[in-house]
């Protein structure tokens, strides 16, 4: 896959551009603005990401062209990065336009977070090869990004997306059905509709809200993850840890209106899947990194927001 | 403040003692075992922390001694930190026995993340003077710390504790009344029971779970909190991001049994409380030290990892 087709230069297409270009891609923008704005934008971008690895080589902003017609956009395109705002019909519209004009291989992507792509392929001659490739704001980046496909994508569609994502340094998660928000936002959502009550109900002042993410869970999981860091806190690993401290969730969910998700059935299965994936290191080991990649990602936040000069960057 | 009393030597309590000690403050720990394994464990959690900036000085370990009865460790201390098993009569106990044993004028502090402080305060004689002071685990790592006080707290108890926790670089936030599991595992836990309900429903697999935050959520919170965020992504601000994408907040909380929070009242209040934390910097500033210090702390975490040789410290 060498030749990419953004469709949409707003935020979110001219980051995927980005994306492409510095894995050494070739990325054709539809714009009809011409070589104008998206370019010196995108070329802003690099210049801003000099030394973090994240601006590619010196030929990146080369490897972009913007054209005026869809026809000449989509020429040559493998895979086609649908970015335009929000809207269904408009997305229909051009989702079909789209498939009109690519060739009769090539993989179509919508960055869309918040329409199904149930209904985005209703516009669609050929859903099979049509997914949803959603990223997390900007893609260029935060590697993360979440595919969900339909019942009528092919396997073959998937597989060709998750290899190149991986080849452009993303990390694709497949949500195996489609559901509101997808995973990102709703995980995001959740959490921010238990900030928002602690806030309405007077036991968080507004502004104590971020450093709750930013001096604390932000630090952690920039190093850990959520279920990798249970599997080192009890002894017996994550089933120990839900068994012993799971209470909680339950409260939580309950005090909210909502029903419990754990139960000792589920908790096993979790276990289960997950041992493949903790039972590979030691965890004293584990232990040892988490704690020392902590303390070294907190360093270094804390040399890069001093030479951000000021405390603007975060809330707190 | 000079003299910090630490009454239970476990994880919490041992990682205690070092954040009090490597801000210079003299650290006694109550331990029967006298001078053993706990002093062995913080200085190798020390030794790890080397070149990190959070190891203190030279004569960080010598400031922290081990006391055998519960008098001796708390002779001279000014504020006493409790972190003995979250059993409530087992706290009860403990915490009448420092009411006795300890000065007058000391402050009394327990690390609880189970139990209300309305309940630990049944058994003392003074409870103006006491409020849980929970960590996010380790606090000797983790800055963000919660204070939960009671009506009974007195407010000089909480503006002494305050200014410590500062002193000592912790971020103290303080929840204005008692809730079960504060705001740090209540937020926690709303986020985690919509990853379960996600796995539950076959759309996420288990370990596709932590790559979400680790590759995602974790490196933006690094940075940048989620009402900051929302901040930058809307040309009016917070409030004009709530109105026009706030929907999804009622979608996850109605499909999850719940009732919304958002309201238009509720966005403006929230915005007006944020618009002096968020007003003293250009928004076209923010976004570029935003992107940047992600840009930055990314690399950084690449690095990390990588020392760490292997990916055994993530999930991903």
């Amino acid at each position: 896959m060498k030749n990419i087709g953004i469709v949409g230069q707003g935020i979110i297409g001219s980051s995927w551009a980005l994306v492409f270009a510095r894995a050494g891609l070739h990325v054709r923008i539809w714009s009809r603005e011409k070589e104008k704005a998206t370019r010196s934008t995108i070329g802003a971008t690099i210049a801003a990401l000099t030394g973090t690895g994240l601006d590619g080589d010196a030929d990146t902003l080369a490897r972009i062209s913007l054209h005026e017609t869809l026809d000449e956009a989509l020429q040559g395109a493998d895979f086609i990065q649908e970015s335009v705002p929000e809207d269904l019909a408009l997305k229909h519209d051009v989702l079909s336009r789209i498939e009109a004009a690519a060739a009769a291989d090539a993989i179509i992507a919508s960055s869309t977070s918040g329409i199904l792509p149930s209904r985005l392929i209703e516009a669609m001659a050929r859903p099979e090869r049509f997914l949803v490739v959603h990223p997390l704001s900007p893609p260029h980046l935060l590697p993360i990004t979440e595919l969900c496909t339909t019942p009528q994508t092919s396997p073959a569609t998937l597989e060709v997306v998750t290899e190149l994502l991986v080849a452009v340094g993303q990390r694709p998660v497949h949500l195996h059905k489609e559901i509101p928000g997808f995973a990102l936002n709703r995980i995001l959502g959740a959490m921010m509709n238990e900030c928002f009550a602690l806030v309405r109900d007077g036991i968080l002042r507004p502004q104590d809200v971020d450093p709750l993410l930013t001096e604390g869970f932000g630090l952690r999981w920039g190093i850990i993850g959520p279920l990798a860091a249970m599997d080192l806190n009890a002894p017996g690993g994550i089933a120990d840890y839900l068994r012993r401290y799971g209470g909680i969730y339950e409260i939580v969910a309950r005090s909210r209106g909502g029903e419990p998700v754990l139960n000792p059935a589920f908790i096993d299965d979790l276990a289960q899947a997950l041992q493949p994936v903790f039972a590979n290191k030691d965890p004293a080991l584990r232990r040892a990194q988490r704690d020392r990649g902590i303390g070294e990602l907190r360093a270094a936040r804390a040399r890069i927001l001093a030479d951000a000069d000021g405390d603007g960057t975060t809330s707190g």
